[in-house]
């Protein structure tokens, strides 16, 4: 006989994690399978290491700062073997403790590769459990580069690079979105080179291309450069080290000590999809697939991938298989890049709300204007904020600045609650900040900026 | 013959200066008076150079934390003289380009002291400028202490404090709310000892009591310290310094190099309240006064003097100004300490909520479950959400942690747009963020917190 639950979810990263205890929150019983660590990818392997690396190279690039305002300067000397220490412990502590939160929650964990066998059931070695519903939440890993000796030595993703003993002197990093320029810009900030090519024409592809552009005039200075409409056409390895070959208008060829990939791909091989009548995992707004017993989340259902939106997908997903009618409003969610300055947006920009036929309405607040700017010595950024002129509903907020990560969450509320413009600019936010620019940025979109200099036309 | 305007405003700080720009942007014609520096108080004299010298103090105490992830410290050494040329600079950058604003909005600006002398009538000097309507914008003051010797030598503004030529080796500071607070931990940051001397039971005594309580516990190590309870009595110079007698449990006695005191008095005198038959100043939720032509607004109207409680003021004075009927939603303006951590809140706190007859929920997110807290070094701080049980009305909301100035915004929003705690669960905030905690405590409030222990009784 086997175990039965009323819920089973497989895979334990964060939209596990989350879809497992809202189903015992709601009276369920919930196993949930993980074959490595409990956190899954985002923890172990992407998020947190990355962003622990990302502040510590914000730090370090701050020093310049620091020093204009008298502040005793050390330069920009790392320990990285003592980073790296930090890292791992980080990394450990978080998770034990998310073993430790699912354990307190009451689901069953269960250590292992599971893989569906049959309408509501999954085995784990030669186990099989039994479930009225499986979640599907296994996540993407990193995929190794397709061009000539993508597969050599020396080729690692993000986390194999942060988990080497020193960091290489000169390193090629593939792609210009937000894991390619966090890991090289953290190189850099350690005075270690790094080149990014990205094969589009500018970088942060899917976001905002002024912004793109403008981050490129800020991050693309030594030891740091990039090159945009540029691809590895392959790779080999001689005394020097590892020899790429460009495409490109940049050198055709460039000899580094490591090529880091960024790129992710959904984990379904060996889901057993193929033992409960699936050619592909196709989801709905409710994360429901075609089986009445079976839903998906999270990286495993392609698409964007972001760990919060598999952890709000998770959450959808146990209130739905347990009868809810729950969904993910996909606009409302926000994308965030950790470089200095960050980069964070949700919603649609000015080039992509037009293209949907809008009657747009954009307003823009460069950071020069701003006091919290100045006084953080990080004035390049920028606010934009777009709505629409019929109903004045807001669009999309993209800013560019220190601290974009945590200003993106008004913005999301924003959008997640169809605020219209109007309210944006009444919104007081406190003297002095940063926030102050978001809602200027509405007031200016609606011709009223206050913070800016009289507007052409206004 | 006098000049005539639509509107004139008295006093440039940041409410009057909000006041004239919104009253052009109406196609009205706006002369504006200022008697010092363009910016007003705020900008030359308080928020600006003393959150310059908090995010220099922030820095230097977040030196362990840099030295913990490997990066090269250099220890807790300050160039005061260095720090306050930027000061100075940044002051004076922002005050021209306050002015350089006005002017390219068309506010006709005039330097000097102004003065009601009747109906529309205000008097520069010996010249006289006469307008339908006038918006008394005049600010507050720095007051000196009412104890005996509270005007010796030494006894300082904090402005004063920060254009010495050097720190004081000990100073006495008067208050332990945000200003206080600011200055005491800059000079501790620093290594100069400061004593905050607070008459209340609690730090930050209009804030929650459970942040102010746990501040304390962070704030409260040498060279800073507190005494709660305690008030100067009186003060006396002799050759070691200034010798202060404290009431309260602690030391009856304090020999320290300067005094700093923190408290503003609206400044009504010599604005001429008396010519226009006014014995007070009060205004309605439309800053109007009694006298139709007469409005004012910001920390001239007493209350809790924020700055951007000012500017929000003087957008709807000017607007009403012009026959609008704008208010400002007070219980959506926030509140920022910029301490390290931050404190900043918005609306009602759990005590005051349920003293004003609420059913409360309250929501808890301590900022040791927070991953990027972790990540920043400082996991001592906590979000608070908390709204009423009937219609799950989102009613205030507090933050101590890392950015909890910009992440207020959000909450402001919030609280702006009447939403429900339901609403604020629901967004979905970026990861790794300190916004997620929000997002949890509002699942807290309601019982269903995904990233915390299981919750007892829920």
């Amino acid at each position: 006989m086997s175990e039965t639950f009323d819920i089973i979810v497989l895979g334990g990263g964060p939209g596990g994690v989350a879809a497992a205890i809202r189903g015992v929150q709601q009276g369920a019983s919930v196993a949930i399978i993980e074959k490595d660590k409990w956190g899954g990818l985002c923890l172990n392997r992407a998020c947190i290491p990355t962003k622990l690396v990302c502040f510590a190279g914000d730090q370090l690039l701050g020093r310049a700062v620091e020093a204009g305002l008298g502040l005793a300067s050390a330069g920009a000397g790392l320990d990285f073997n003592r980073l790296r220490g930090q890292k791992d412990e980080l990394v450990s502590y978080l998770s034990l403790g998310t073993q430790g939160l699912l354990g307190s929650h009451g689901a069953r964990l269960i250590a292992g590769q599971g893989k569906l066998v049959g309408k509501g059931q999954v085995a784990v070695g030669d186990k099989v459990y039994s479930a009225k519903k499986v979640i599907l939440a296994s996540g993407a890993t990193w995929v190794k580069p397709q061009f000539k000796g993508g597969d050599l030595p020396g080729v690692v993703c993000p986390d194999e690079l942060l988990s080497e003993k020193e960091l290489p002197g000169r390193t090629l990093v593939l792609g210009g979105r937000a894991w390619g320029l966090e890991v090289a810009q953290f190189l850099a900030s350690a005075g270690k080179e790094a080149v990014v090519v990205e094969a589009g024409k500018n970088l942060l592809p899917d976001e905002d291309r002024q912004i793109g552009q403008r981050l490129r005039g800020i991050v693309n200075q030594p030891p740091l450069s990039i090159q945009l409409r540029t691809e590895v056409t392959g790779l080999s390895r001689d005394k020097q080290g590892l020899k790429a070959s460009l495409s490109g208008k940049g050198p055709a060829e460039l000899v580094v000590d490591r090529v880091v990939y960024t790129e992710r791909r959904p984990e379904l091989k060996g889901l057993g999809l193929d033992k409960v009548g699936l050619s592909e995992l196709k989801v709905d707004e409710g994360q429901r697939t075609k089986l009445d017993w079976l839903l998906a989340i999270g990286d495993l259902t392609g698409g964007t991938m972001l760990s919060h939106l598999a952890t709000a997908q998770g959450i959808v997903a146990a209130e739905n298989a347990l009868g809810g009618q729950s969904r993910v409003n996909l606009r409302a969610v926000p994308r965030v890049t950790y470089t200095r300055p960050q980069v964070a947006s949700v919603g649609l920009d000015e080039f992509q709300a037009k293209e949907a036929g809008y009657d747009v309405q954009v307003g823009v607040v460069p950071l020069g204007v701003n006091a919290m700017a100045m006084i953080l010595g990080q004035s390049d950024g920028v606010i934009k904020v777009v709505g629409e002129r019929r109903y004045g509903e807001l669009l999309g907020v993209q800013i560019m600045g220190p601290g974009a990560a945590e200003m993106i969450g008004q913005a999301a509320l924003a959008i997640q609650m169809e605020a219209t413009l109007e309210e944006l600019a009444r919104t007081v936010m406190p003297h002095p900040t940063l926030s102050e620019s978001i809602s200027d940025a509405a007031r200016a979109a609606l011709g009223w900026a206050i913070f800016l200099p009289k507007q052409s036309g206004a």
